[in-house]
């Protein structure tokens, strides 16, 4: 039988990540129990989030433990089931993690249809990232038509999907990303109104520039720097969904936000936001995301790491800013 | 004729306000047009955003011009009245600034019952203030009975209220204040569960034994590091009312607040008020506050200055916290 090939935690990072926080191991592969799946994970998802698993930072969830297998979301096949519901062939959404193969209990398990869209679309914008860009802009958000959304990592898993949906309704668009690749794919391609290079050094005047009339909703994916400049824009009333600080999840040093009294001058609501507590409405955003993607209105880009060697690699150009929308590991 | 005694913005404060930035003027009283009404000024409210507008930073509302009369509340009598909605003798509410006398508009006038309750409990638990508490606490912090409401600046006029509110509410009421007089007061006199001294030098670690079970809204007038530190013990899900920043008004660099990452993963949700926003639904918060005021159900204390000559010297005590309830100048 194959081996089951896997990458642990090996030390928590002190700063930015290394590829020594991690280990390769291979285990024996073991067979379902009564009640349990085999999976073959063919894609793994990376994301911001994972930085925070690593640290034993008090956070929303613990972290993950030194030996452990890395965490995360992958789509596979099932290989064999002692669960009813699944058979082989399946293609199913897991969160069995960085390894090739795995085993869940049938109940932890979504079967997903791979007719319709790629399979691999269920760990982006039918996904998590996805379903944070639905809630996040539409419940916290509530943009109106003709306001000015502004997104930052826009051309991410999360921005590249809130900008979109911001333009559908009605909005002005406007991104911050990370040199003028993206911010040109950003405005050519998903077809942002504006979109300013946080690496130009002049973010402040840029924004200005970009958004005239002020900003409504700022879906903030960066934070640091990039969201103290954005409080300086925002306009009356206007709404902030704090969904990632990928700035400061590397830093030893939280960033100090010195715009408090814009939150209080402009009545600025500040929300933060993850994507769990709208697990019971999933089915409400994979619809409205299922109906664009397939009328083609919802353009979405793939970086694609080869081969699960590459995992802790492509995770560090990740936190970098180096990947071109979503970062997936093509396991298999 | 009497003369009109004004107190005129002279310069504007680099830093801490000084009394040499005011100037006193005296200028001969003219007569109401029609439609005007003539009151003379029996008490002045002092409160912290008078801090705001003496400066020209960007804020709410368009600054004191240098020359014009010191803006403020003020509770007069009506002396001579071409409104024939007034007549002399009538108290009124009234937005006539730092001066013995004013003209103002009639339709700029509320009469107030100074039977029921003293007039300057209008300045106060009936007027901004416990319209300020009210509509905070109730519409942005959205308290349930049981969680645990902690409120800055917890003897001031603003604060005092919000406590008692939140005990009226079923909740547990923690205070922040300055000094053992302060805190002693809170708890003995006000009713609220316990007082952190923020002068006392271990405000995490004492906010940490007075807040057993985290805190669920912060009802913020103070911000700076009591805003940061308040930040660590809020709980998942929790409410920051972004009041007043005192402790920032008289700096001349803002502070840097390091706990994003709380409101991120606590999905704190933290929002700017001004009252003003509320002004169509004053009348619901003036039935409310009345009823608990006329059941001896809201205590409330007042500082009073004597004499519109103090006005300056009363203001900068207030902004050093050394008022100690609703802080109010007597002018006749």
């Amino acid at each position: 039988m194959t081996n089951n090939r896997q990458w642990l935690l090996e030390s928590r990072p002190q700063g930015s990540v290394t590829e020594q926080n991690f280990r390769l191991a291979e285990v024996p592969l073991a067979a379902p129990a009564d009640g349990e799946v085999l999976v073959k994970n063919e894609w793994l998802s990376l994301d911001p989030y994972m930085r925070g698993r690593m640290s034993d930072a008090r956070s929303y969830v613990p972290p993950v433990a030194i030996g452990a297998v890395m965490v995360g979301q992958t789509v596979g096949e099932v290989v064999a089931s002692c669960d009813e519901r699944f058979v082989p062939g399946d293609k199913v959404l897991t969160q069995l993690g960085w390894q090739s193969h795995g085993i869940a209990r049938g109940g932890d398990l979504v079967k997903i249809d791979a007719e319709r869209t790629p399979a691999s679309y269920y760990l982006g914008v039918l996904g998590m990232p996805g379903m944070t860009a639905w809630f996040g802009l539409f419940d916290i958000g509530q943009p109106k038509a003709g306001e000015t959304v502004l997104v930052s990592a826009a051309s991410g898993a999360v921005g590249s999907v809130v900008g979109q949906l911001a333009k559908l309704h009605g909005c002005r668009a406007v991104g911050i990303a990370g040199g003028k690749a993206k911010c040109d794919y950003v405005v050519g391609e998903l077809g942002f109104d504006a979109c300013v290079d946080h690496r130009g050094g002049r973010l402040y005047d840029d924004l200005r520039a970009a958004c005239p009339d002020g900003v409504d909703v700022d879906f903030e994916n960066v934070g640091g720097e990039v969201l103290d400049t954005a409080l300086r824009v925002m306009n009356l009333h206007s709404r902030v969904i704090v969904c990632g600080l990928v700035a400061e999840y590397n830093a030893t040093e939280p960033y100090g936000y010195k715009r408090m009294r814009a939150v209080l001058v402009n009545r600025i609501r500040m929300q933060g936001m993850i994507v769990f507590d709208w697990k019971d409405r999933y089915g409400e955003a994979l619809k409205g995301l299922g109906a664009a993607v397939a009328a083609g209105k919802l353009k979405y880009r793939e970086s694609i790491a080869e081969g699960l060697d590459s995992a802790p690699r492509a995770l560090i150009g990740l936190l970098r800013g180096e990947n071109f929308g979503k970062q997936l590991v093509r396991i298999a």
